[in-house]
């Protein structure tokens, strides 16, 4: 990444900002964002799928109703989450707010939050970090903005593409929260897409969510499913490009730009998991629907021996084939195979000899490829995640204190 | 739990022996047992419900189709795991083995294997470890046997228990080991049941099936279910007392017992749990049904950011009523109370005030009750797990090496 990145700025027409309002207890430390365009934006989000839903989940999903969205406010420190109905009304306050302080409707605002589970949002500072953010917005925010998102993150998630449509240039920009609590199907995971591409809600929404499923809902950190999880993209039609139609050569332009965008992001996400050390590709192939692969890919993602294996840098490819066999997919175990890197390990579910030296290099990479081949299909699935570590324990042991 | 408690020598005409014969790396440490009646008994067995079996799981669930068995030979150190054909005919002639031995059928020896995954089995010193155990064998042999079983445990488990039947003594004895890999649905995990009971093999599996559902297959350390997983019973018969039969009081109080006596053991292999500090109750109460609050119970009890903040003693309700909203089952997060041993954390799905020292105090016991009201019915399920810590990374970082 260039240093200059700006994230979700970068498409014409996005302000952003970033400011400390004292929500976070560490002293001005940023936990305020708003993103804002010039004009009205049509929009698609994608939200965790936890039956305890935080209340800024709910009224974003209420906003969304019809499309458009103009305006993002998120706060970290706080996720709004298990508050009851004092904590919906607090969300509403916080698109209220927004609204007024830029002179638009309340319902073209989307709100979200993360952080603590069960504590009231401290209504005053956000109010008081409002004001401040909407002036502070400005056309090259997106960093500031990214900042104000993150929470146990240590790295900045930013990225930005553009490519021609007819001619004329067209730009994505995305940012992303999220370090723990992740795992397929959304997680402590916010991230923000913003596009100058003139393109109508329908196709949006199929191009997100068709970049979603192969991104941000195949990563997984801890398995656990957050009640905060949400994605938005928000595109203003300024960058005076043709309109993208679904189906055409253009579409799959800006398909494949997305989804570069949001696989970057995922894969920022996990390698930033909380005390992760490494990235670790898990692909299955060889079966016969995609999503027993997925499934299979998943239970070897989520097993914390494997991850433990991986952060010992011991090639225990045993665990991996153990986790595959309790992933509820029935297979053959005497065809599979498993591939540390390019070193086979097993065949034919049997441990063959391999250059231990060489397996323990391989996992000492900070990225790592695990490959279980079902040999019984051509289906295929990747899924990422990272090592469990002594830091993650440790992080988590003591989060709230 | 006294000193003198044998386990499975405590009922009538069991010996046991346990013997170092090499498998371990650590010299002297025990690593082969035989366990033997002194007449034939009626058996019944549990077993792993991964798709990739052991192959001596897969001789033994052979060996048991006539609901008889004699003997077991159990080793430890090498899981016999994923070895293939080769695999397969070594668990073999360690029933073969140990059977010339005693002078018995092949048929009706039990085989069980436990320890690192993928590795042939040391057939010569499988054999001199047989040798020397079918000499070693003796009436007070249980905890022997109970050594040589061990893996990363660091506590025994044995237990036994007496009750009378119509003025006869019968008596149930047992060992298990376990500590890393658990999961509902067995893990990598050994326990052996021995009774003098007279009973008939029908109703003993149903006891015993019974049983098991409450006790071993409610326990999870680290969600990871293992190739290995057996339970067995077996009852000789010896005791003299009338024969127990289903549906009668003495059935009740046969199962009573045999509850107690693998509710027992369950719980010491979480309370052994790799890295684990602190036992943990999970109650889930109000489900409309068992198998939701099962569900519900087991999400919680897997949850690596549930099982941090219980290390550190945390009061981090947000994290369990989490857990519970990504479980698959469908409930109404404003009905839901969290309590963290008689605190109330939240009512109503949020949080409300709570003397957070009490709760710290609460936590930081050695054990610990998690109960979550889902004030949605009448079903209630229990599931044992123990906290995530550093040393089970350290544990699972190097397992291997």
């Amino acid at each position: 990444m260039k240093n200059n990145v700006q994230g979700v700025t970068f498409p014409k027409g996005f302000y952003a900002s970033g400011v400390s309002c004292g929500i976070k207890k560490k002293e001005g430390v940023k936990d305020l964002a708003i993103v804002c365009s010039e004009q009205m934006c049509v929009a698609a989000g994608v939200f965790t799928q936890n039956v305890v839903k935080a209340a800024p989940v709910l009224v974003t999903v209420r906003h969304l109703q019809d499309h458009r969205l103009r305006a993002f406010v998120v706060n970290s420190g706080n996720a709004n989450a298990c508050t009851g109905p004092d904590g919906y009304q607090d969300a509403i306050k916080m698109a209220d707010l927004t609204a007024r302080t830029l002179g638009i409707d309340t319902g073209d605002v989307g709100v979200f939050s993360t952080g603590v589970i069960g504590v009231p949002l401290p209504m005053e500072k956000i109010e008081s970090g409002i004001a401040a953010a909407a002036s502070a917005l400005s056309a090259d925010g997106g960093l500031d903005a990214c900042e104000a998102i993150m929470t146990t993150d240590t790295t900045r998630k930013v990225i930005e593409r553009s490519f021609e449509i007819d001619g004329k240039e067209v730009r994505i920009g995305g940012m992303a929260k999220g370090s723990g609590m992740i795992a397929p199907n959304m997680a402590t995971m916010l991230a923000f897409i913003t596009t100058d591409a003139v393109i109508n809600a329908e196709t949006l929404d199929a191009a997100f969510r068709y970049c979603i499923e192969r991104s941000f809902n195949v990563i997984t950190v801890d398995g656990d499913t957050s009640t905060n999880d949400s994605a938005i993209i928000l595109a203003n039609g300024l960058s005076g490009a043709p309109e993208i139609e679904f189906g055409t050569n253009n579409y799959e332009v800006f398909l494949e730009n997305l989804s570069e965008v949001l696989e970057y992001l995922a894969k920022e996400v996990v390698r930033d998991g909380e005390g992760a050390t490494k990235l670790v590709e898990v692909r299955v192939k060889g079966c016969a629907e995609y999503e027993d692969a997925l499934q299979i890919a998943k239970a070897i993602a989520n097993s914390n021996l494997v991850k433990t294996a991986l952060y010992g840098c011991d090639a225990n490819w045993g665990r991996i084939l153990g986790a595959a066999g309790y992933s509820g997919v029935q297979f053959d175990p005497d065809l599979v195979s498993v591939y540390l890197g390019h070193i086979c390990t097993a065949k034919n579910g049997m441990g063959i000899p391999f250059d231990e030296e060489r397996a323990k290099d391989v996992l000492s990479q900070k990225e790592v490829a695990i490959t279980v081949d079902i040999n019984q299909g051509e289906a295929e699935a990747v899924v990422w995640t990272c090592d469990l570590t002594h830091d993650y324990v440790t992080i988590n042991g003591s989060y709230r204190s």
